[in-house]
């Protein structure tokens, strides 16, 4: 017998139609980002952010930003997934968790916060890389906690950053990774679409 | 009750110890990658490919270039998990087998790799960030279908990304974007890391 999440990975799919009249409450958010941290970060960085936007006001000036795509609006929430860059600067809080409950000590902790300095703190790329894979890893989460809880999701690129990060005040050190539109389908949504075969994107050595 | 996905969300950690006497054999890596490559990509690029380290002489040489980390040996099998820069040069075949399927027509396929092309081709950095949120959204996937399949992994930077391309040939176009361990648990690994609270990542508007 398979697990159900395999079966899960099969029919989540991405989908643009959303039914305007769904709502999402706080703690229905709260758990779908609860979900996300749960992803795998270098350090456990947990180098991201999420800005849940909710209001048909705030969904609109988002729309704008993405090229006045419905979806924007129509979703019952769109997730501004950031990623932070200089991941280095918030380790040592990111770890106080893991610290408070006798897992490491001080000095453990400073030796991971010194490494990360030095892989990151001069390598802007590095940081920018670091940014978008574990902004992904959460986003993936994401998306297979919402399929999971009953809900649809699609992630978008299509929309400026620079508007976007000016107009809902991420910090100058946070990269709007995606988009992630949340609620329930409406009719009209294409069939998932087929995936290349392994063999094809697969080499054993 | 809650979807048992949530709970293999909650219970995937990444480990560093593996039981190195473990092997996994073809069919359950094509079972992985199969997973993998149903995470979303945008325009379904697939722009990601998967190259299975298992022979005790390559995970020798792939642990020369991941500073000598155990785990490179003693895991079952090391991904090496690519994206593809220039991901509009394979999307027409990425996307055959949806047209195949009769869901679209040649013109709707050549306007994708239009609009692709030009939104690609002349802009490095949005292709490197396309590799490797594409590559990190499919590496995602199957950390979760290896948790699923009874297994455990944990993803890795910690290697020369140089020396990785050129040893096990990678093409110019791909770039490794993380290894993936998957194997059996030893004893001796970490606890699973606690998180930061929700409310310290998450703003609704």
């Amino acid at each position: 017998m398979t697990h159900p999440a395999l079966d899960l990975i099969l029919q989540r799919t991405s989908i643009n139609r959303f039914d305007p009249s769904h709502e999402i409450d706080d703690a229905t958010l709260r758990e779908l980002v609860r979900y996300a941290g749960e992803a795998p970060s270098a350090y456990n960085f947990q180098n991201w952010r999420f800005i849940a936007v909710r209001t048909p006001s705030q969904k609109a000036r988002l729309c704008d930003m993405a090229y006045g795509q419905k979806k924007v609006v129509e979703a019952s929430v769109i997730f501004i997934v950031c990623g932070r860059l200089q991941p280095h600067l918030g380790l040592r809080a990111a770890l106080r968790p893991f610290m408070a409950a006798g897992h490491v000590d001080g000095a453990t902790v400073d030796a991971m916060v010194d490494s990360a300095t030095q892989g990151y703190a001069d390598d802007p790329q590095m940081q920018r890389d670091e940014a978008i894979r574990s902004a992904s890893l959460a986003a993936m989460t994401l998306m297979l906690a919402a399929q999971a809880m009953g809900l649809a999701s699609g992630p978008m690129i299509g929309f400026d950053p620079a508007q976007v990060s000016a107009g809902f005040g991420l910090g100058a050190d946070e990269v709007p990774v995606l988009l992630l539109t949340v609620g329930r389908p409406a009719p009209g949504n294409w069939p998932r679409k087929p995936r290349r075969p392994a063999a094809d994107v697969l080499e054993i050595v």
